[in-house]
This record gives C-alpha cells, structure tokens and sequence, in this order.
C-alpha cells in the first residue's frame, strides 16, 4: 500500500494519536475489538453518561478509527482498525531505537541473573 | 519485560500519544533519531522560535520520549525511544483487525488487476 500524501498522512497521525491519547477511547475501542456495540453498550462498563460516550466516538470517528451505521436506531459502533497502521509505521521508523534499548535490558539483565548466581549466600 | 501497573501505563500511553499527536513533536523525534541536538539545531529546521521549541521539548521530555542533559549549557536533546514500544505494544492487540483489512485490500487489488488485464481495449 502506498503512503497518501504526507500532509495528509500527517493530518491523519495528528487525529489518531490524539484519539489514542486517552483511556476511555482506548477502552471503547477494546471493547468494539470483541464486536460492534451501540452507544448503551458501550457506556454499560464505564458509568459514564451516554452524551460523554458520544463525544468520545465522535472523536474516534473523526480520527477513522470507528464507523457507525447511520440508517439504524441503534447506530451500533464497529472498530476500523487500519488507520491505526499509520501510527504503527511511524512508531516502526524508531524499531532500532527500542531493540537496541531492549537488547541492552536483556544485556543488563543477563548480568544481574550471572552476578546473583555468583554471589555467595544464594541458593 | 513485564507490564508496569495498569494506571501508571495508562497514564504512560496518555501522555506518549498526546505527545505524538502532533507534527512538529514528530519531526523533533525524527531529528532526534540522528543524533543528539541542541533546542538551536533542533529550532532550525522549522523556522520556529526557540521558546516554541523548548515548550514541545518539555511535553516530549514528560512524555518519557527524550531526555536532556541538564549541567551542559547547550542541554542538548536525546531520543529515548523505549517508551514508545508500550504505545506499539497496545496497538498490536488490533494487529489481527489491521492484518484482516489489508488481506481484504489485497484481494480487492489483485481482483482488480485481474479485471483490468481482461477488459478489451487494455494493453
């Protein structure tokens, strides 16, 4: 697949970062990664008012992260997970950043379990 | 490596992807992952103030995403892309949801070269 244009490819990282950037949107969109649900459904578990709810999945709308069926009462909420392949391929452009990070953890880790093991008093 | 606490990752996440929502913070990152950079150097590029600067280094900075050296002068900028990885981590748990789209993507592109290649008048 090939990028979109990078101003909008920007746009886009803006609106899906931003939507990520708080709990109840990341839980909503948990909750929608197990099957599409109203906008009650969705509100049953977090003791939020319906209208609070709403404006959670407007943002999560806005940001393409969710689609809602218009021509019905329920307007039930369906998880559209792509655009979050965006993000991940921003986020992979730093892959050697974290490995490296990780490698040096294990590293130092490795060197913690070999210390331990040496130092007398341990079973 | 295990998960820290969930409040503290969710407060970790809200602050990552906040700081990620915005392009200027984006491009800091990618200057970043060349090597450290004074705010001037960092500044330079983007024709922004350094007061403007210093303020998107401080969310980045909270974020956990850079570290600065506070007894030099320059105080120059490093990446610290580990945190990043739980930002990729909770997005990973839709991977099945992004793999299953672009299998559909797939098929529709391959549904219609085949298409194009047999329509009469195509070279």
């Amino acid at each position: 697949m090939e990028r979109i244009g990078s101003i909008n490819q920007s746009q886009n990282l803006d609106a899906i970062f931003a939507a990520l950037a708080d709990p109840t949107r990341r839980a909503i969109l948990s909750r929608l990664a197990a099957g599409e649900a109203s906008v009650n459904e969705i509100a049953a578990p977090f003791r939020m008012s319906q209208p609070a709810v709403s404006k959670h999945l407007r943002v999560l709308e806005r940001a393409g992260l969710i689609e809602r069926d218009i021509d019905k009462q329920r307007r039930p909420a369906r998880l559209k997970a792509q655009p979050m392949l965006a993000a991940v391929h921003w986020l992979e452009e730093f892959k050697q950043f974290w490995s490296s990070s990780f490698d040096q953890l294990d590293g130092l880790l490795e060197e913690l379990k070999r210390t331990k093991a040496k130092a007398p008093g341990n079973e």
